[in-house]
Order: C-alpha cells, then sequence, then structure tokens
C-alpha cells in the first residue's frame, strides 16, 4: 500500500482553506471523470460555504502578506526564480479576486440550480420524478454538460486557485522529518506559530493519526484502522510542522 | 439526443419504491465504477430512509397481492413462462425478507460507517482532517473496498430486489402509446387506480415533463429546458398507465 498524507490546520484560516481546496479538487474531477449527478455535490457545498462566508477580505490580506514575505525572506531552500513566480501569480489572483464580485451570486439567479439545490440534501431526492430537469440534463452530452459545469464554477476560482496557491507556498515551508511516536503518542511543540502539522505514514502500518493542536503544540495519537482503537506500538512516520 | 423516459407515481406506495430503486442502481454503480468517497451518499441516504420506515411489512403484503394477481389473471401479452418465473423470484424474496432482521442494524454498530455518517450531510467535510480514517479507508485496493462495500450494502437486498422485480411488474401493466399534447399540456384519467404514469419523449425537443396526478386522474405539462418555461407547442410524446 501507499504512502499517505495526513494533515490538520493549527489555525481557523488553513482550517478554511484544506476545506475549499478538497472542494475544489472534486469539482475540478468533475471535469476529468463523468460524475453524473454526483456532480452536484461539491458544487452546492461550494456554495453554501461561500454564503455562510465571504472569503476574499481574508485571502486578500494573506496574498499580500505573502507577497511581503516571499519578497524579504530568502530562503535558502527555495530558489528565487520559483519565488518570483509565486510572487507574480499572487498579483495576478489578487487583481481577479479584487474584481470578483460576491461569489455564487451569478449561480442563486439560476432556476435550474436553486431547484436542484433545494432537493440535494433530502435522501434520495434525486429521483426522476423529483427532478426531472435533472434528468434532461444528465441526457445532454458530457461535453455539453463539463462545459455548463465550468462555466457554473468559474466564479468560484478567484478564491480557489489563490487558495491553492497559499497552501502549496504553506506546505513548503517545512520539509518532512523522520520521527518516533512511541506508544502510538507524540507531541510536540514550536515558538513560532504553526499552520499546519502534515503527518506522512505508509497505510501497511494499518493505522492513521488524528492530530489535535493549536498555534505552537500539537499532539498524534496513531489508531490501528482494523481494530478502531489506539496504537501501543511504536510508530514510525515523518512529520512536518509548517508556519 | 435520446429518447428519455419520465416516471411519476400516484401512491406513496410507488413513490418510496422508485426512490430506492434509484437508490439500489446508484449502490450497483459503486460496484461497477470508482466513486471514491461518493460510494457513501446513496448508502446513508439508504440508512436514513430504511431507519424512518421499516418497508418489510408493506413490501411482504404488495408480495403477496403480485402472487396472486400473477397466478390468477391470464394477461395475454405476458407469456406464461416469464409469468411462472416471475412468481418464483417473488417467492424467493418473501422468503429472505421474512427471515431478515431490521434492516441497517448491522451499519450501526460499524464505527467507521457512524463516524462517516455524522460528518457527512456538512458542506466539504468529508476532508483529511475531519475524517483521516476516510482518507485511510480509499487507500486501500479498489477490490478490498469493493468487497466491504458489498457487504455493507447486502442486508439492504432482501428490499431492494423485490421492489425492483415489483416495479419491473408494475412496469409491464401497460405499453406506451402515442399521444399529443396541444399546448404543452396533456390529462387524462382512469376508471381503475394507477400507480405509475410513465412518459417517454426525445430529448432533441429541448423540453421535459411535470407530471402530477393521484390514482384516477393526472396531467402532463411540458417545460422548455432552456427558457424555463411552460411550452405552447404541440408536444408529441409516448404514454403508459401502469396499474
Amino acid at each position: 500500500m501507499t504512502e499517505l498524507i495526513y494533515e490538520q490546520p493549527l489555525n481557523e484560516k488553513t482550517r478554511s482553506y484544506l476545506r475549499l481546496e478538497h472542494l475544489a479538487e472534486q469539482l475540478h474531477d468533475n471535469l476529468l471523470h463523468d460524475q453524473k449527478h454526483r456532480c452536484f455535490y461539491p458544487l452546492f457545498s461550494l456554495c453554501e460555504l461561500t454564503e455562510r462566508c465571504d472569503y476574499r477580505g481574508e485571502i486578500l490580506k494573506d496574498i499580500d502578506r505573502q507577497i511581503l514575505s516571499l519578497t524579504n525572506t530568502k530562503q535558502p531552500h527555495i530558489d528565487t526564480q520559483t519565488t518570483t513566480q509565486q510572487i507574480n501569480r499572487l498579483k495576478e489572483y489578487r487583481e481577479s479576486l479584487q474584481s470578483s464580485e460576491r461569489l455564487g451570486t451569478h449561480l442563486k439567479q439560476n432556476r435550474f440550480l436553486s431547484a436542484l439545490r433545494q432537493r440535494f440534501s433530502m435522501p434520495g431526492a434525486s429521483c426522476n420524478f423529483d427532478l426531472p430537469q435533472l434528468h434532461f440534463w444528465l441526457a445532454k452530452p458530457l461535453e455539453q454538460r463539463q462545459r455548463e459545469f465550468q462555466q457554473w464554477i468559474s466564479a468560484f476560482e478567484a478564491i480557489l486557485n489563490p487558495i491553492q496557491l497559499l497552501l502549496q507556498i504553506t506546505r513548503e515551508t517545512s520539509s518532512f522529518r523522520q520521527e518516533t511516536a512511541h506508544a502510538g503518542f507524540f507531541q510536540g511543540g514550536s515558538s513560532e506559530p504553526l499552520s499546519l502539522i502534515r503527518v506522512k505514514i505508509n497505510a501497511n502500518q494499518g493505522c492513521y493519526p488524528t492530530i489535535s493542536g493549536h498555534r505552537n503544540r500539537y499532539a498524534i495519537h496513531f489508531v490501528m484502522f482494523e481494530q478502531q482503537r489506539h496504537s501501543d506500538n511504536a510508530i514510525s512516520f515523518e512529520l512536518a510542522t509548517c508556519v
């Protein structure tokens, strides 16, 4: 089996970013494979999250902070060309984010999507008789459905693109180092506030980490999947602590 | 584009059956294609529906009614061999349904599924950090995941198999006949109480039917998909009214 990476955000901002990145990956999946009616789950989740909270202001602040940090800090393990490219991409994203309207507004006016969304949270309610318009839409050729889907998600790209880059930059602030969790437990700390804990572990050890923490401290418990209980073994894993 | 069939139940029983059949098709889809975490949506929907309502009693009554009806009624357009096979299958299904325990009980005791189910209704909450156990499970080989999935859904087969056959028998009570909806509207009635209205229409007409009705009466409005409004045209379609 494979090496798996588990991530745990240590602040609210990174938590939101990871959730939105996860949805962005699912949306992208819909453009590669025909997920039929399932394509609407991540779309409606994204609508709901962006209605609850307008992420634009926070992302703009974060972009500015990262541009400043990338410009000032000379990071020896990152070459200058990559840094310059990242700064340029952040500036591009800032521009499109500044000119974007409140996200999801265009979808609210779409009667087809509104009707679907009302039903999608009900169990088994994407039936032929609940939503004949969905049955019609699903019979359209895949390319046409993908074109329409691309159009629906395009407005969200203004936040999803910078989030993906900002998370990449965060992940690059640390490299993996070898660690051991004695009796399935590991804890650590940092003088600098942390954003993200990353644990890499080979799945053939049969366990997964549950990670908790806040800013400067974190703890990792390893749980055996089949037994669904904490491991008492010495677990060897790789750890990265990102700021 | 394709010929599409739209169905509208005219009683509560058929409504439930169609909903469960729709979920059964999605579950089956998961055994053919790797739907990743999306495989859990129909599973949890099925859990929810069967917790709200124990369908077993109603299905048993319906099986007995159909066996009686198939045995007594000589239907000229169905050959005897098919009828005998259907009766035998109904008897088999009755037996397994009688010996089945309350559905979904075995899944409630599964801690992995319970943890997932709590999270799955929240937008974007199937993240790595929300559910590290899901991340672990998804890395298992496809065959192993399909084997486990098959095991989880197996208990539901006691209701899903007879429902699929009972719906097939209902659909076979009527054949499609050519009809025209003048100004996009059609209505009809029947002296015998109806279970199911079926409308077959070529998608290149650009419209879908919205069907309403109860027992002896039904009405069909055709809606143009792109304009999202009722059609004023004469719409040619095929209609089957099943008892």
